[in-house]
């Protein structure tokens, strides 16, 4: 992480219903506005990690008997059909393998079949490095009259998301990834339908901690006590997004797509290719396939003894097929790149030769 | 907070499977089960705050359709009534006013009657600063096969809890009260009748985010990945955790009753005194009566725009009747208790005279 934001950790904290902090909340609530592409009212950060701003989207647009269409090619989209389950929809699947994306006819013809309450998507998929564009999707979601979740847990601050002009209703995120901040809270933004949905709905979801409708009365106006929320972690927020917009966003992307093309062309140099096709990659997380042969546990062991470089593995059906290499937030230099590439040519020679 | 849990969170963040992380978690727990007064191999903190650790408790140990027995004397139960039945509880609730607590008999014969499956009080209750014993209603319960809910939240830290000795099955609480690290976690301990009811669970809870058995295999030996912990926040409980080993549990205890009953007898002399009866108050939050004919919210401006003293109003009946004044943590000194009378004496006497 940037250093600044260790240093806003350390801030003297203030109490939950301080009008400083409400203050703080607005500054964060404009920069998330900025990075996810929207001009919705409704913006603000959950009391919780990236999964908790998914069970949030779920708990409150998912209601008992709904159907729920799920664009499934990947671990996130597993768990969205999971907690969809749990939260009593009927979950409809339009299934892919890991890593292999939806095409805009794909999209259509399922939605207009199952002809869902919601639909749900996962615009950066972790477990797998691809990239899923959105515009398809909402504009046949809309045309049979349902919502559209966006997971962008893996694009916020490091890929445009545009909220707005891809038509995503809720769309939520966490902090550690792009965004460059610690681990602990959870954007989501929902669009003037999506509120209007929440206004209509009869009963509360099951969650209270995630009613987005109470946790409205405490950030908005009325600053209805709901929880006491960790206000530590919003100063870090709110100082990751100040350096996003002190760098810009527009350059960060391109820092992001620079420098994890950089790693894709050094990985070709090796030998190595990629498992998502060229155009459907994510530039934050990048999914190398493993060498023939080789044991990826040995090559992520070597990396994280001899250089102190923590990569991920595939899982799943990937498991032991696919790196999973993060090039985001303050990490992503062109630097950190070949320092990299030069650690996994060592570490892959020295699997190697301990096979031999 | 003491200065050296700012000083923890900013310490460099780990991945959430990093062997230190857990290791951070090992002590953690380690120093909370001491908290807790407890043997308990299951104890844990929630991503989230205390409202979540609320929620967690509820979501997984109220099942659809099962009875839940409240002890109804304050605002939390009637949070913990709410989730109960969103969760699908079958709620039964024995009232008192705002501020009393239940005598032995009382819970005994509650809980014959009611023959629930759950039973819940709450143990500190922050609205009214009264404390609840739960020995009876532990007892009670048992004898009727139900598991024991304690909210803990304003008492773990500052005040006994003795889990294992009262026969509490599950007891949550927050970081940001007697614990004194910053609000960000929930920990969580459940007992080993508690722990069976889990694997004897047929249907997950409705939340995937609070699902207990997901959480255990995360945090236990398998480590199977669920999400990604506020490690900086796991930093700051951890060095809240060794400053109560440093001061030794029973004389932080000894501390804060020392402080409390300074800060009742300063009040005594004012000619102020407490809303809930002696020998049932909290050491840890005082709710002292606003004196007839003044206007609590002046007071309370008075205290933060001339002193910088946060103080809070007494809500739902007591709105208006009582003030909630926290004497807890760092903050629990004699020399804050003296400076805190002195300017409560001066803002009540600036009220009175912008009233006169």
């Amino acid at each position: 992480m940037h250093p600044r934001i260790y240093e806003a950790m350390s801030r003297p904290i203030v109490g939950h219903l301080d009008p400083y902090f409400f203050q703080v909340n607005e500054e964060i609530r404009a920069g998330l506005n900025a990075c996810f592409g929207t001009k919705n009212d409704f913006t603000m950060v959950i009391s919780g990690t990236g999964s908790a701003g998914m069970e949030c989207a779920v708990a409150n647009f998912v209601t008992p008997g709904s159907t729920v269409a799920i664009f499934a090619n990947g671990y996130f989209s597993d768990r969205i059909t999971e907690m969809a389950r749990r939260h009593g929809g009927a979950v409809q699947r339009l299934e892919k393998p890991w890593g292999r994306t939806f095409t805009d006819a794909e999209a259509r013809e399922f939605l207009h079949a199952v002809r869902p309450q919601v639909a749900a998507y996962v615009h950066a998929e972790t477990s797998t490095g691809a990239h899923q564009p959105g515009g398809a999707i909402c504009r046949a979601a809309h045309e049979v009259g349902a919502l559209v979740i966006a997971d962008c847990v893996t694009s916020l601050g490091g890929m445009p998301v545009r909220v707005d002009e891809t038509g995503i209703d809720i769309a939520y995120s966490g902090t550690q990834k792009a965004l460059g901040a610690p681990p602990g809270l959870a954007p989501i933004t929902c669009s003037p339908r999506a509120v209007e949905f929440l206004r209509q709905r009869k009963s509360p979801p099951a969650s209270w901690y995630l009613d987005l409708k109470l946790l409205l009365d405490y950030y908005e106006s009325a600053h209805r006590y709901h929880h006491t929320a960790p206000i530590s972690m919003f100063y870090a927020l709110r100082e990751a997004l100040a350096i996003i917009e002190e760098e810009g966003l527009e350059s960060r992307w391109e820092r992001h797509r620079r420098n994890h093309e950089r790693f894709v062309a050094g990985l070709a140099e090796m030998g190595i290719r990629m498992h998502v096709a060229e155009g459907e990659r994510l530039w934050t997380l990048n999914t190398p396939v493993v060498p023939e042969g080789v044991d990826d546990a040995a090559v992520r062991r070597h990396l994280m003894e001899v250089r102190g470089i923590e990569i991920a593995g595939g899982f799943g059906p990937l498991a032991g097929k696919v790196f999973r290499i993060g090039t985001m937030g303050y990490g992503s230099t062109g630097e950190n790149v070949d320092l990299l590439l030069e650690a996994l040519r060592e570490a892959l020679s020295a699997a190697a030769g301990g096979r031999a």
